[in-house]
């Protein structure tokens, strides 16, 4: 086996969550992911593809009908006359994880400087790692509790011997999002070395800012807006969060379309497609978007604004509301260690957390300390009942 | 873009579908896939599974439930006191070709030499030259039209500087299957030059040899019968051939013991998991294999010993019925450039067929001037009305 494997980083949520196994009275907070099941109109259309026999392999890029629907939909989230969002820009992939594996396939060879915002989901760090690259972190930095970036850090760090960005806003674990002038800021930079980006994006539409001129559609500022189709910048998504879909696994990719055809072959050498039902589901929720998205969005931003008070009440507890994604990143004072932390939490008081340790690269320790919370629940009473063990379990440490 | 992605082979086969886009009229033989629909009791599975809502995650290798079948089934077709298979040998993958990609990534640094026995199934050597290997085609030779292996050849060409044999028996597209003494002298010439084998044995049940003491289970000879646990192989499944799957996206690895903790990360970090209820089918699919495979299998057989002696009386052609996979592999006298006459029997006669020039790997040219059929046609009479569109136009060409 390559060393490199041997040596991939392990996901401290699983070391959490296998310390834990058959604790049915667990509370889980620990995994990114909403405790709703799927829309039934969403299920039903699945289900009508399989019943009809849809069994066979599709395009490598995805059905045409879907990868149309996507280009609709983004369209009409970023699209723009400098930078038109059509099917030759849009590719479906077997998950956002996917997305994000063969967009780094695309652009990274062995060798090469990857330069990646921290703290951030494991995966896309990983991803480079395991094709050989030499990827660094630079982290964010917090302030009482909120998320803040350092763009003159971040453009230092890009020169042009840097192939690639990974940068994932709004952001798992912190919630932090990008500003349109930091995105402008970094677009520019990255034109100047020569960089490509790849910008996930999946969290855009949890984005919890009131709804007006400059956020008309209920979405985080995007890449895509401010981009030109054949700017080095992929863009990946999830119908995983926006559409309740994680056990899908469905994504796409909104690439300039030179790459389009080169995506195709990738695609090919890596899943070969998606299964026809999972897209026809993904074109039903699509349809849906309406009755799914809005409501969803209005749900979550509950969900942050009870377990974030209650925390925030907490003694020594810091952490702010983020504008956007699905998670509660907070720290208590005289609690360095996450990962312990999280395992007594479990063992103690059946609080299933995620340690922010996990979305470190090393040798940068900036999540460490912190605590992931992630506040989709279908019953907002839950995460009281999560506070509350919290609170317990600090009262017998003092 | 990598320059090494921008120049990755295309599929010839596409090539050819392209050619004939809104041509309903087409025979199809060139996909790799029956063109029967998934038994309707593996399809209620899936929705049983849909309609219950589960819509979430799973483990990275797979539902426990479906490991154990799958572990179960190998052990009944290959496990022995030597080489005994259990749950902790196997990783459930989204499809045989994310199997396959993940196998490489295992084992393949950039720089890497790779040994690879063609024609292949192209999948096989372009995701080792995405991951940076340097590939080397070891040709199998045609003996009136019988596929053959040079063994002293190939183990000249596996060397110590070696990391990885690709190797694909029941092979697509010959049909070509490795005998238990040329893998034993495979098996045997690898471990003394520390060789990673990956053998791709997908076709291992569309094995058409009669059943008897050598052969109980009607399947091909496998590495697997004579490996034991730890040496360096990995053997590649997938749910599509002999389930009737394809459009499902399932299959699994076996593995050595000590490879399967790093494998659920590449799986985390690649596809994350499989979805749950395409994991329900694949256990109803395994639950009813006796149903399914040996009907199946006769039915490809009745397929294969119809298409095979229709196609030997044509003049000038060279075939032979091959002893496993789904595919005649033949050549006409006469006409050197496969991928031209595929595109001019689409164009001309509406018989859709694989170049054998698709499996080459440059710059040595076996398949070229080669024809693949797929003979896994639900109505045997569709194969002699190929045949009829074939001779037709071999007369106009007289």
């Amino acid at each position: 086996m390559r060393k490199i494997i041997q040596s991939l980083a392990g996901s401290q949520i699983r070391e959490v969550v296998n310390s834990a196994i058959d604790r049915p009275d667990i509370l889980k907070f620990w995994f990114g992911e909403s405790d709703e099941v799927t829309h039934p109109a969403v299920r039903a259309a699945a289900m009508t593809s399989i019943e009809a026999g849809e069994t066979f392999y599709t395009a490598n890029l995805g059905l045409a009908e879907l990868r149309e629907s996507v280009a609709v939909y983004m369209a009409r989230l970023h699209g723009s006359k400098v930078n038109p969002i059509g099917t030759s820009r849009i590719a479906i992939t077997s998950g956002g994880v996917s997305g994000l594996m063969l967009a780094t396939q695309m652009v990274v060879n062995a060798g090469d400087e990857v330069v990646c915002v921290t703290p951030i989901w494991p995966n896309l760090p990983q991803q480079a790692i395991i094709m050989g690259a030499v990827v660094k972190a630079v982290p964010l930095y917090a302030e009482a509790g909120e998320w803040k970036l350092n763009i003159h850090k971040l453009c230092e760090a890009i020169t042009p011997f840097t192939k690639l960005l990974l940068i994932n806003a709004p952001n798992n674990p912190t919630g932090w999002t990008l500003t349109r002038g930091e995105q402008q800021t970094i677009l520019e930079h990255c034109r100047k070395t020569g960089t490509w980006i790849i910008a996930d994006e999946v969290y855009e539409r949890l984005y919890y800012e009131p709804i007006d001129i400059r956020n008309p559609h209920g979405c985080a500022p995007s890449f895509l807006d401010i981009a030109q189709p054949e700017d080095r910048l992929i863009v990946t998504h999830s119908f995983s969060k926006t559409f309740l879909m994680t056990g899908w696994r469905l994504g796409w990719l909104v690439l300039p379309p030179s790459c389009l055809e080169a995506m195709g072959k990738l695609i090919e050498f890596n899943t070969s497609c998606a299964p026809s039902f999972v897209q026809k589901a993904a074109l039903e929720a699509l349809r849906r978007e309406g009755d799914i998205t809005p409501p969803l969005v209005k749900h979550f931003k509950l969900c942050r604004d009870t377990l974030v008070p209650l925390l925030q009440a907490l003694p020594n507890v810091e952490v702010q509301a983020a504008k956007g994604g699905m998670y509660a990143f907070f720290k208590i004072k005289g609690f360095d260690d996450a990962l312990s932390l999280a395992k007594r939490l479990v063992s103690e008081v059946g609080l299933g957390l995620a340690p922010g340790s996990a979305f470190d690269l090393a040798p940068v320790a900036i999540g460490e300390g912190w605590m992931r919370w992630c506040f989709a629940s279908k019953d907002v009473e839950r995460l009281a009942e999560g506070v509350g063990r919290l609170e317990s379990w600090l009262k017998t440490q003092e």
